[in-house]
Order: C-alpha cells, then structure tokens, then sequence
C-alpha cells in the first residue's frame, strides 16, 4: 500500500472505531433509562454486536497503527477499545504506544489483563516496559519465558534508563569467526526467523568475545569456502550497556548504523542495538524535551485527567510566580518614579519583552552548538560575536523605540531613556543568553530545561530595573 | 573502536587541529610583521611544513567527523581547514555537515574549488546538494557523471525541498520477478557493489513496475531453484517523488523500516529512501524547529558573521515590537488609574506573566497531538478538560497571587482583583492556548512557528487588560 493510502486506512479505521464507540455510548444510555427486561435483552444483544465490529475493525490492523488510534483517544474509549484486542495486539500495542498513553493504560487495567496482554510479549519487550509495568506482574508476565529469556531481562532490568542496555535486544546473530560462509549460510537456513533489521552478522571467538562484523550482502557474494574470519570487518563501532543510549544515537546518525553490537567489559558479545530503537529513542527524548521546555513535566497526554494534569504544571506556575514576582519587587522600588512619570508603567514591559527575546535566539544558538557538541574553547570568540551583534540590534532597536516613546509622549528625555534601557538590555540578555546554559552544561544539567526560565528572568528583572532606574535618575 | 573511543578520538583531532591553526597563526602573524626575505623563507617553510601536519591529521579520518570539527570552527578556521582536505574528503565532508555550515563554505569558497570538491561526488550527493550550491557549479561538477546519472540529477532537481523526491537515491537493487533465487544470487556476486542500508532488493516486472520485495536474509534462506515471484512480499509500503518527506519518515517510523522504494504514478521504480537519510532529515528538522521557535529564521550557525546574524534576528524583534507595543497601549489606557495605585505597575507583570505561561504548557500539548497526528473530532473534550484545568489551576494561584498582593500592600480589595485577574486570564490562556495552534494548523501553517508569540500576546494584553479594568471598575 503507498504511505498516502496507509495514512488514509488509519483516518478511516479511527474514524470507524469513534462511530462504534459512539453508538455503544448511545446504547448504554438507552438501556440505563429503559429498565424492562425485554428491553434490556435486545439492547445487550445489539451492544455486544456492535463490540464484536469493533473487534473485527480492530484486530486487522498493525499493531503500529492500533497504538496510533489508542493515543487519539480519551481514557474510557481508549480502554474500550484496548479490552477489544486480542492478547498478542493487546500487548505489541502497548509497546507501541506513547509513553503517556502507555502509563495510562498500564494504571487503568485490572492486574489479570495486563498480564495476559505482556505474556505475549518477549524478553525484550518486557525489558522495554520495565520501569513502566509493576514488578509484579512483570515477573509473572515473565513466567512464560525461557529460563535463558528470564534471566536476560534481569539483567536488561538493573539497567539505568536513558543506558544502551536499555535499548538493546538480545536476537543477535553471531557466527563463529572459524566457520567458513557456506557452513554460516547453512545455519541460517536452519533457523526459524532472522530478527529484523538483520543487515549483518556478529562475528564472535570461542570465548563469545566480538571479533567483527560480516554484511549479509558480503555472505552473498563471498566464495562459499571463505573463513568468516579472512572477509569479516574488523573495526566495528561497539557499545557497553552502561554507555549512554544518547552517545549511541549519535554515532547511529553519523555512521548510517543500522545495527550495532553491545559488548561487556571484556568484549564479549552480550546484545544488539537497532535502527528501530534508535529512533523510537531519538523521537521520545525530542517529544519530551519540547514539553519539558514548555514546563510540562512528565508523561501528560492530551486527554490526561483533570487532577494529573494540575500535578503535573503546579512546579513551572510556582516557578514562574517567584521569578514573576522578583521582577514585581523591582518594580515596587520605584513606585514613586512610576507616580511621577506613569508613561514609564506603559513602556516598561517593552524594554523587559525585547531583552528576552534577543536573549531567547542566543540561548537557542548556544544549546543547539552544546547538543551538536560544537562549543570548544571558542567562548571568546562567541562572546564578542554575541555582545557585537546586541550592539548593532541595541543601537537599532533603542532608536527605534527611544522614537516611538518620543512620539507617543513628546518627551525627549523619556526618549532617550527608552533608547539607553534597550540597548543596555540588548546587552544584557546577550550575556546572559551564553553564559546561562554554559553554566547549567558545565553544572551537568540539561540546559534546554532551565535556560529559557532564567534568562527571562533576568532579562525581566533588569529592562525594568535598567529603564526605571535610568529614568529616575534622568527624568524626575 | 567503542563509541567512547571513536569520541574521544574525534576531540583528540579537533584539540590538535586547533593546535595546528593556533601556531599557523602566530607563524603567520610572525611573517607579516618581520619583512626580511631571509626570514620570510624560513618562516613560509615553517608554515608550509604545519599545513602538511595539518593535513596529515585530517586525511586520515571519516568525513562525518571532519564535519563535526569543521561545524565547530570559527568562519576563517573553517576554512583553511576545508582547503587542506582531498577533494574526494572535501566533497563528502561538504555532504555531511551542518546546512549553516555549508552554505557558508559554498559561499566563501573559490569556484574552482568547489567544482573540484563536487566533481567526487555521486549523483545522488549532487541531488543534495542541489539549491545550495550555484546551479552552474552543480551542472560543471556533474560534467564527469555517465549521461545516465546526469539525467536522474536533472530530474531529482526539480522536486521541491522537503519531498521524498529530494531525499531518494538512484542506487537501487532491482530483480526481476521471472528470475530464481539462483539468479538473482549470481547477478549479485557479479556487482561490484550493494549500497548500504540495502536490507531488501525491490522486484520489478519487465516495464519495471514495482511489483514486490525480497530481504536479503530472505533470499539467503530460500531454495534457490525458487522463483522471486513465489517468495516475495507484495504488499509493501512505497512512495511517490512528489510526497512529503515528512510523512515517509512517519512510516519508516511506524514500520521499522530500513529501506522503501520510491514510484512513480504508474508504479515504475524511479529510487529508493533509505532510513540514514530519513534519520538526518529528521533531526534537521527538529533542530530548524527549535531555532525558529526561538525566531532564529534560517541557517545561522555559532560563528555566523554579524550582519547575517543581526539580518536572520530582525524579522523576530519587529515582530516582538509590535506585540509589545501593542500591549503597551493597553497599558496606557489606564494611566489614571495606574498613578491612584501605582502598586497596579508593580504587580501587573505577574498578570500576564502567569498566563503566558500556562498557555504555553496547553500549546506545547496541542502542537504535540497535532504533529502525532491525535486530534480528530474530540476538540469540545479537550476545550472543557483544559478550562477545568485552568479553573483549578486559576483558583489555586489566583488564591495564593491575592493573598501575596495583600501581604505586601495590606490592600484586600487589591488582592481581590489580583485573584480574580489571574484567575481569567489563566481561562484565556486556555482557550488560546488550544485555538492559535488549531488556527494556524487549519490554516496550513506550522503551529510551532507562531503559537507561542501569538500567545503571548493575547497573554499580556488580557493580563493587563483585565488586571488594570478590574482595579479601575473596583479600586478607583
């Protein structure tokens, strides 16, 4: 099917799924009125049939796509829907869903069904929901499991979050470097399945430990006689499991990874990393960086209940109400300015809102060239950069301004106070705008968190501190 | 090497590169003071002999990490560095780094050189490439392309940015479904190449209609007496040159895909995408996102010159002008009322302030579920959870901003209005906070562009708006 047509199978299915849920909501409301039996009767037997449609609409498509409709929906129907599932759909949908809706779901569900829908699942999957599933039922979902199985996710689950050994999976593919490439073929042929995203074979010593890598397309054409070892690629990028999944990522971007090797500290070949998880990772650690810039803290989806969702903002209001009301003491200090000349009360917050603004692009610059990895010794350099260009901007900016407060007040005193406070605020904020997520990186947080909310806090707090305090001592 | 390792090397080279152009520095700074020939010679040897080293250090790495040193060095080093690379290096490097990057070495290169460069590259780097660099350098470099390479150019140069058009590559492995595994194993041994990220090779039927694919591992498992027909996969997701790259990377996404054949309108397989070009499209995207979320228009890197950087701001501060002065008015209209009560000036601030950032954190969720592709009919079920929210969140902070107010100014009337600002305007940053990003998302826009700033004017404006007409309706 073409993507288009794909994307369009998903809109009807959603559509489809939000009719039935509709009609089954008018049903329940009908038979919650009518209360005789007879009624009742029918009105059950028309609900059930309409479920077992939904069922049939449901239990067609790719996991992907179920989990695509379970995250468009609100808490009830979402459940509604999730109980229509079979267990195996039930479970790789779950995997599938987004954080959020996961959480949700997995807080929602009786204790009997989850374990029914992660039995389903293998070590991997279940390694995934670690950390999201109770232990519990993790451990009893895992029951099913190979001893062998069980105890990988064991060891998958002592695993930091954010860690390679997070990320990886334990369908590898080695062969031994001593085997020669029809005996490796022979094999192949012999398994049940080739885990997806097999691009290529791990090549491992008596002892397990990596020696390198052979592409499937190398197998292919290579003289079926070959050693492994005489073709095989030697210098191969690996990963530990303790390593950060972020550095992973990166060198998945740079190297066109599509599968990787995880070794021990001896070297010994203990898992795979793949493309899929990558970007899976890549997406999540994007999405939640985008909220968490915006001060929303965890795993809010959109249609999160009134109480989670209070929760979850409370933290970034209180912030913003300390820092909003630092800048409101700096106001009150100079109230009797403010009294004298109350234009000033008007035009205030213009000077605070285009120091942040500047502020704001250069913090961008900074944590982009931070994440890129890119800011080496060079802090110099771009201070002058910086600081040049809030000069060029605040000689710009604070004429254009210092006119405008000219030509509403006619007061060329105001003026130039307006003009001297901008590009002073300009300037400011350029600082500011380097130095703070410097500070929060050398600090080891992660500076696209708090960087914003600090520079308008400063930003706020000095336009106005700057532009009163200069007309205090210039205009009254 | 371990991924620790290949970092650690990559700083190792760029300390080292830096240490290399600092003494080219000094040894030219040297020369320019002292005039004497005999000096002169001694000096240019010394010069000449650090560039070799330079050199030497850089010819022997992966063009993805000379892009990363040349990302991270300042416009002049950048591009001495680039000068000492082989033209094949220098081409690829131009391929892997940063869009501000390039656009800046396309720019302050000499013609000759970049032809140069360019002539190492293939087709599909040079399709890349094309609305870069100059279309006479592209159509020089491309002289040395078999005609056939030429004309694929051509036509990959006429899609627009941002589609699957501009993102696919020619390299395609393509069958026939008439031939047997046998076959198609032979005609592979005989190819001098596979392309990476080849997991799977596309079945065609004579008019080379895409019919089906066949992973590799698939085809090395199969008898290979067997027809292709028999053991490919048939329904498998494709893409038109046309379409939105956005979408494929959805389902790359969503399928775990590692490669997908790109058709034209009658099913003819004209190319290939392949998920380490999805992969860098992605995060350009991301990272353009963040950049003009924060009102940074286009491809200013770190380093960027002063006038393009003061250039790329401006569209962002006038913008913010407006708004702000716009806001300022608002403020003006209640002068009056501001010099009765000049603590109004001081505690406005926290009004608006308040709002602008719940609404941010609702904008955040609604762009979130836009981009997820999650809203759909449901919008009166988000409006009234997000008013209960903001109803709850407006009684609790407009409760404690009040009891803040009257603390500092002893005033229960001012507290009174002080509550009853915020709690509105947190309700108007509500209903804004799901209609702008809705708005500009029917209008075809990209609500991460406007939302906030649109936002955050309606914000302030109420803040104040409501703040100062209850204290003038109340206090005055």
């Amino acid at each position: 099917m073409a993507a288009e047509a794909s994307r369009q199978a998903v809109h009807d299915l959603r559509d489809e799924v939000l009719r039935l849920l509709e009609r089954h909501r008018v049903l329940a409301s009908l038979a919650s009125r009518q209360q005789t039996p007879r009624h009742d009767l029918l009105e059950q037997m028309q609900r059930r049939q309409n479920l077992v449609e939904l069922q049939r609409h449901l239990r067609a498509q790719h996991p992907a796509d179920v989990a695509a409709i379970l995250d468009s929906l609100p808490g009830d129907d979402r459940l509604l829907v999730f109980r229509q599932l079979g267990p195996e759909q039930a479970g790789a949908s779950l995997v599938e869903a987004s954080d959020a809706v996961r959480a949700s779901l997995i807080g929602e569900l009786d204790r009997e069904e989850l374990v029914t829908a992660l039995r389903t699942l293998d070590a991997d999957d279940l390694a995934f929901l670690s950390g999201e599933a109770p232990d519990d039922v993790l451990e009893e979902a895992s029951q099913s499991l190979a001893a062998q199985d069980r105890s990988w996710l064991k060891g998958a689950r002592d695993y930091e979050e954010d860690s390679v050994g997070r990320l990886m999976t334990q369908d590898v593919v080695a062969v031994r470097e001593t085997q020669t490439v029809a005996e490796v073929l022979d094999d192949l042929r012999k398994r049940r399945e080739i885990p997806d995203q097999t691009d290529r074979l791990f090549v491992v010593d008596a002892r397990q430990i990596l020696r390198g890598v052979i592409p499937l397309h190398m197998l292919v054409r290579t003289d079926p006689a070959t050693r492994i070892r005489d073709v095989m690629l030697g210098n191969v990028e690996r990963f530990t499991p303790a390593a950060p999944a972020a550095g992973a990522a990166t060198a998945f971007e740079k190297y066109d990874l599509v599968s990787a090797p995880v070794v021990d500290e001896r070297g010994k070949l203990v898992g795979r990393i793949t493309i899929d998880r990558v970007m899976d990772y890549l997406r999540e650690a994007a999405e939640q960086m985008a909220l968490t810039r915006a001060g929303l803290r965890g795993a809010e989806d959109l249609f999160a209940g009134v109480r989670q969702s209070v929760h979850n903002r409370w933290p970034w209001l209180a912030l913003n109400l300390v820092t909003a009301f630092f800048a409101s003491r700096v106001i009150s200090q100079f109230e009797e300015t403010i009294a004298s000349v109350v234009a000033l009360a008007a035009l205030m917050p213009i000077v605070a809102s285009m120091g942040g603004n500047t502020g704001n692009q250069t913090v961008a610059l900074v944590i982009r060239a931070l994440a890129l990895d890119q800011l080496h010794e060079q802090h110099g350099q771009l201070v002058r950069k910086e600081l040049t260009v809030s000069l060029v901007n605040g000689l710009m900016w604070g004429a254009v301004t210092g006119l405008l407060a000219f030509a509403l007040y006619h007061d060329a005193a105001l003026g130039a106070v307006m003009m001297a406070a901008v590009l002073l605020n300009l300037i400011v904020a350029a600082v500011t705008g380097i130095a703070v997520p410097l500070i929060l990186h050398r600090a080891r947080r992660d500076p696209a968190q708090g960087a914003s909310v600090m520079l308008t806090f400063i930003t706020d707090s000095m336009g106005f501190f700057l532009f009163l305090g200069l007309a205090r001592l210039l205009l009254v």
